[in-house]
């Protein structure tokens, strides 16, 4: 176990120094945006035991969602993700390998998302806990809301669906996480499509996530925007081996939903895909063809709490 | 135990509005900073068991602290506290009650500070945790950094020392939070200096918040900026009660450590005390003098983990 000061200084000394600004060591962080941007703000929280468990999730995996999500979070708002805050709570029984493991992550992640990590905070606890609080900027006025999906909007999400339920899934029927399967690495390392994000935001009405399932998500830019969606289960994009029910309700896929009129079918290499459209209806509902028939679909994705 | 969503709901409903800008409830919050500003960010964690305890310290005390000190951060750096972020995890033995009271420290700390939640994240677990990530902003260049400590500037302290410690002392005694005294109002609800600060910014040439006592918290200015300090133990001034022991190395008074030459005896209404000087010698060296005898004072404030 290190010492929260040996802690401390492992990590100023692979990410103490930024590009431009004032990163870790004083009391706060300091850092310039261009101007004519806004500033961008998110956070999230992963729990040991609600997120993840040290048996199933390796301690790079844990750092690397952790800033993924962060960076999913802003692109969905058409922004670019640029520094973050890193808070961790590790307890005596925490291996400095795991540590040591965990900071891999954070640096793998800083390469792959070009961000950069410019302070936080520590402590003890006998549970990890890790929360991460992006910043990042976007033209003033040109952040895409999730209120803005339109009557006649056709609702597109990116990539393929239920691949992390699949792959926690595998990994909780006892496939090691170091198994090579497409839908585990999924699950543990996360793609954010922070980059079709920017592109798409100057096109779409409305943009969220996809983190707590296509069914909640699809509901809240519906009830944000005050109306009603009929998509075909046919058309949605499933991810190799993922189950209809995965694609529609499993977390975690961090693929993008956007309302817009009509979108190309690829962007930044990553396919788009039109899985209905926006209709008139009571705001928040969903109506999915499957079949031949039309029923309501009823959110029931993720909720971690209670 | 409320669910996640009523959680959410709940706090949407009570701090969803802000001045300018997107709060809660989007993918990421979006604020505007004026022309010419810097962004400022910082994050505090408090862990139950570590820094306070349900029996203790109360909800709102807990939620008032965690933001209380971030905004001394900010303010640190001569910076305006503007926006923040809260994580919170709580279990499903929380009371609504609890979470009530926390949500009133909330308020309490937004109207207390001018700050506003824009969003953030929760998650279950058997410990609560509370992370905050303010961001507030600074004219581009005018951070007041802890590196800037120059041989011959005088060293001040705003208010007085060792009242949380003390404070802390008397509720592990068994004194009850509610109980009138300054010294346990001070550890539960701190003070921090954030306009003080602002103010003294422009003179300032290194500033600190006096989170981790001020043994650790000098030693970390005279580090950073390569000097040593000499000290009198008689001219620190003492939180009423509180012992040189309190006052030197108890942490959480959120009081201002600043280097400068020559500051008025006031700033803000709050007194400004000068305790020694900056001299040449090892960086980080503390030499203090008690009754006649002068001796190398060693850190030894807060350390939360291992």
């Amino acid at each position: 176990m290190y010492s929260e000061s040996e802690l401390i200084r492992r990590i100023r000394e692979r990410f103490g120094t930024i590009r431009a600004g004032i990163g870790i060591g004083d009391d706060a962080a300091v850092v310039d945006l261009p101007p004519g941007f806004s500033t961008v703000l998110c956070s999230d929280l992963l729990a040991e035991g609600t997120h993840f468990r040290r048996t199933t999730h390796p301690a790079p995996a844990v750092a690397y969602k952790a800033i993924a999500v962060n960076v999913s979070d802003v692109g969905a708002m058409g922004a670019i993700p640029t520094h973050f805050l890193m808070s961790l709570t590790v307890g005596p029984d925490t291996a400095p390998d795991w540590i040591d493991g965990f900071l891999d992550g954070v640096a793998q992640a800083c390469a792959a998302f070009d961000v950069e990590l410019v302070g936080g905070d520590s402590a003890s606890s006998d549970r990890i806990f890790v929360d991460i609080a992006m910043i990042g900027r976007v033209e003033q006025g040109a952040a895409v809301r999730r209120n803005g999906a339109r009557i006649g909007d056709a609702i597109y999400v990116t990539g393929a669906l239920g691949g992390s339920g699949l792959g926690l899934s595998l990994l909780e029927s006892g496939l090691g996480p170091g198994t090579a399967h497409d839908a585990i690495r999924r699950h543990l390392y996360p793609e954010p499509r922070q980059r079709v994000g920017r592109k798409l935001a100057g096109a779409a009405t409305a943009m969220i996530d996809l983190s707590d399932g296509l069914s909640t998500d699809l509901s809240r830019i519906l009830s944000e925007s005050g109306v009603s969606a009929r998509i075909e289960a046919d058309r949605i994009p499933r991810f190799e081996g993922a189950t209809l029910d995965q694609a529609l309700h499993s977390g975690e896929d961090y693929e993008l939903l956007i309302t817009a009129g009509t979108l190309d079918p690829e962007c930044d290499g990553v396919p788009i895909t039109a899985i209905g459209e926006i209709v008139d209806g009571p705001p928040g509902r969903i109506l999915m063809t499957e079949g031949g028939i039309e029923q309501v679909l009823e959110p029931r994705g993720w909720e971690h709490f209670g």
